[in-house]
């Protein structure tokens, strides 16, 4: 059976039901429809988010298809819950690009699936929506600004990096010339689009603690200079106050099921190659609330998606991650071992041990961080048992404790000792967590840490532009704000091409954007680009929906 | 009282009890919070349908603010109600464009609203964000094959005219360029963004039936021409089951209450100047087959909106509308008669009846479709006395009947007597309605039957453009298709200066669109553009949101 069969093969509860079994009143619910509900702020409660324990699921670097870091931590969830440990499972929501391109929902996979997955994974609560309405206000309230030449702020056109946003995989929308057709339809401009998991909003709605500080922070967007050089801001722009009321309910987490029947906080946005990449403040705090462990998501690898949640999203909002769980495949392991991508169902140990540095490499990069790790081998049903004793037996001895979550074809019950491993990780409920730089530290020397610890770089290359944007942001006084680095999810450098654990590179910084609202810089290296496109063959083309309502081909 | 303080001052309904009242269980609901629904279709019921009597409301030329066409379609119902008639209004949805641009939100006004207005008027039920990404889905699709050199469907991308779409006034999105940035980002190519109302797929939710004539009409969207001059639909790209799945929930109208607590549907796009813009024949019949009395609306004018909404949606579905209810107001009757909008506000009897010619061409207009009509002043707190009388001194002896909508200030209890005149209009339930025009004329028989009959044009003039669209049309074996012209609102002629009751102009058709899957051919006049702008000072300059999530400033 596929991920959608299975799916609809499920007897779903109505989430009234679900939220009931926390302690949490249909009144306080708004409900959207049966199987989806957004959770009011006032659920969460500090004295219980100080006794709730933090786990984080990672990866290593992943094949294009993902290696199920949202499957491991919906299968471990079920597992925590069976094993009698209250459990929430807090995610972040599907873009609209992989749907539509190449690699589908993330909702999980098999029997460790978030539901209704459909929903989940197409509009959900429209909270994606309300962020692209929000940014491309922002961007009209600009243009429009440049265009009225009677009483605007005397805004430099050429200053203004704010782009427009769309949930969409769309390459020719990444560079375009807008405000054509003569003195009625605005400024001839270069501009582009963003996939919207990239918008400063998301990252924004991520990062916030409630409406109040969303509002501080769309104020501090940075729009531009004004001919006279003056620094303009969003809250100059009067945009603020409209740009939070789009915002009333999407702040607010979106609870859903699990396969299993169990609660799960879905919220905030994806990519941490091209964003911050890791759901919500609020819902983590949320989950924290309710739940005695709350176990939340990061990737693509731990290189990207963990790093920022560290470094960003744990320092801003004071979070105390207890333990992570590092997700590999043997996939992925013989990929990062040679192996081309049609050959990664055929077993080969050999390839598999020599992938084997990857792995490693991320459990180095755990340890930066002072948090402890478990290894959870996503059991897919093409992995042979030699293949798995082996990579096993390569930690024998070691302090690496390696598990198998077999949750794809079993559920929960795939995954006790991996429950049992992450329950005593945090038994002490304290941690060493500590980020891997200051933030008063130079912009450059946060980039070179991260580049040279992390990734594994010999060196950092800046472009001209990178040294322009550089000398801004001194100028600004945002030098002492973090930093959240765009680079490509394939490899550990900034080269897709380079697969295992790549040594003696050198990293190149192509430009820095601002987010000033959102509180980081975004230095952007490589050729990584934040509007994905289509594939030649777009998942799109295999979707289709009956009569009834029943949709097929979402995987 | 501002609309939205009195809107927040009263208790509303829960939408399960406002929905039990019409004998809808909640089971049957997809319920979003407490206040909103989206309702089944299987609650359309053919032999109800038969029995319900369909009024339409439409309006005069309007003034830039609008005539309160909202605030007496739901007065009225309330009214009707109140007078022991079973009666729902269904409305359109509301547009960004407007709400943060210079008309505010299009949810009636004073005591005559529909509520949770700021729900309304901002993302709803996430409707408008489906038709967006619907549309979006197919422009990605179409660029993507495009670039795609190797497997391509060897589109010219010179004849493609599908453009993107953005509910917002952002002027500058008109005409664009895409595609820049070399190989990796595809095509260089002309193009623009049209605002969503516009949307075909909008025109095709409007029209469909269900799911499945959704995605029938979804697959004869007209693309392009290959090199060798094939024509290419959106079913050749293989878009239409997607496209179709992200219309899932979208396609079911929704259910919400009025001030007084009675029943209200919403569904479906505005803006008849650029649009189809009533509300979905689905919303119609859901009306039709719960109350005895449904009320709709179509504007801005009755040359707009009334024209579409019976050459076009009556005609398509085979609506029987009964009659028609026209709005007027003082102060756009003294506009017509002369007078500046600064000085609206002052009694001004002469302008006033100056202005009466707008309002009988309107009447004479309502005649050539075999409704009966009865006038409804929309009453504003700067209305005199002598004013009132003035109008109705005017028709007396005539056989059309002028009553006071008084519902701004007193809600159904302002427009009993209007209740009563339409009761009784619709008492037969039987009806002489009949398009102005047979589909089977050619394309410039029909827009000239409009534009001479129903704008009271003495010509028609034909850019080279448009005959040049005009041969592509009768090439495609489209010119069977009614028309559904863009106009601009301002004005019986397609020029915005002429007041009152042009005569003598001529109408310049500038291109004619194709909505091959909508099923209709849209000739554009004059200087309209299907992407509005923002004002020098943007409603969305005073809109804000306090901490509890309390909004204000939406108008």
């Amino acid at each position: 059976m596929t991920d959608i069969e299975i799916a609809q093969s499920v007897e779903l509860r109505d989430i009234r039901e679900v939220a009931s079994r926390w302690g949490i009143l249909e009144d306080d619910l708004m409900v959207y429809g049966k199987h989806k509900a957004k959770l009011p702020l006032n659920l969460i409660n500090e004295e219980k988010m100080r006794q709730g324990r933090l786990v984080l699921v990672s990866a290593i670097s992943p094949t294009p298809a993902g290696e199920g870091k949202t499957t491991v931590t919906i299968g471990l969830s079920e597992a925590m819950n069976q094993t009698g440990r209250n459990t929430i499972p807090v995610l972040r929501e599907p873009s609209l690009g992989p749907v539509f391109g190449m690699k589908g929902g993330a909702t999980g996979g098999g029997y460790a699936q978030v539901l209704p997955m459909e929903d989940i994974n197409l509009h959900f609560t429209g909270d994606f929506a309300a962020i692209e309405k929000a940014h491309n206000l922002l961007a009209a309230l600009i243009a429009n600004n440049l265009h009225q030449v009677q009483n605007n702020l005397q805004i430099d056109p050429r200053t203004v990096h704010w782009k427009r946003v769309m949930d969409m995989n769309d390459r020719s929308l990444r560079r375009i010339i807008t405000g054509l057709g003569g003195t009625s339809s605005g400024i001839p401009r270069e501009t582009g689009f963003d996939i919207t998991a990239a918008s400063e909003i998301m990252a924004i709605l991520c990062l916030a603690d409630d409406l109040e500080n969303l509002k501080a922070r769309f104020g501090n967007i940075f729009v531009g200079f004004t001919f006279d050089g003056k620094p303009v801001y969003a809250r100059d722009l009067k945009a603020t106050g409209a740009m939070a009321a789009l915002m009333k309910d999407a702040i607010k987490p979106n609870l859903v099921q699990t396969i299993e029947g169990n609660a799960a906080i879905i919220h905030g946005g994806p990519f941490a190659n091209i964003a911050q990449g890791t759901n919500s403040v609020i819902a983590t705090r949320m989950g924290l609330s309710l739940a005695d462990y709350t176990i939340t998501e990061a990737g693509f690898g731990f290189d990207l998606g963990a790093e920022k949640f560290f470094d960003i999203k744990c320092r801003d909002a004071g979070l105390k991650p207890q333990a992570v769980v590092l997700v590999a495949t043997i996939r992925a392991l013989k990929y990062h071992g040679g192996a081309p991508l049609h050959e990664l169902k055929r077993p080969d140990v050999a390839r598999l041990k020599a992938g084997i540095p990857n792995l490693e490499k991320h459990l180095e990069n755990i340890r930066h961080f002072g948090v402890p790790a478990v290894v959870a081998i996503n059991r897919f049903a093409t992995d042979t048992d030699a293949e798995i004793e082996a990579l096993q037996a390569h930690f024998e001895g070691s302090d690496v404790e390696v598990h198998v979550a077999d949750v794809w074809a079993k559920g929960g019950a795939g995954a006790h000792s991996l429950a049992d491993a992450v329950a005593r990780l945090t038994e002490a409920n304290d941690t060493a967590f500590k980020p891997l730089y200051d933030n008063s530290w130079s912009v450059e020397q946060k980039i070179e840490t991260i580049c040279r610890t992390v990734y594994g770089a010999k060196a950092i290359d800046y472009t001209l532009q990178a040294r322009k944007d550089l000398r801004k942001i001194a100028e600004l006084g945002l030098d002492k704000l973090p930093v959240c680095i765009a680079k490509t999810q394939k490899s550990l450098s900034d080269n897709p091409e380079l697969l295992g654990r790549p040594k003696d590179f050198v990293v190149t910084i192509r430009e820095i954007e601002l987010a000033a609202g959102a509180g980081f810089l975004i230095p952007i290296t490589g050729t990584i680009v934040r509007m994905p496109g289509l594939p030649a063959r777009p998942a799109a083309e295999s979707i289709d929906i009956d009569r009834e309502g029943k949709i097929t081909g979402l995987f």
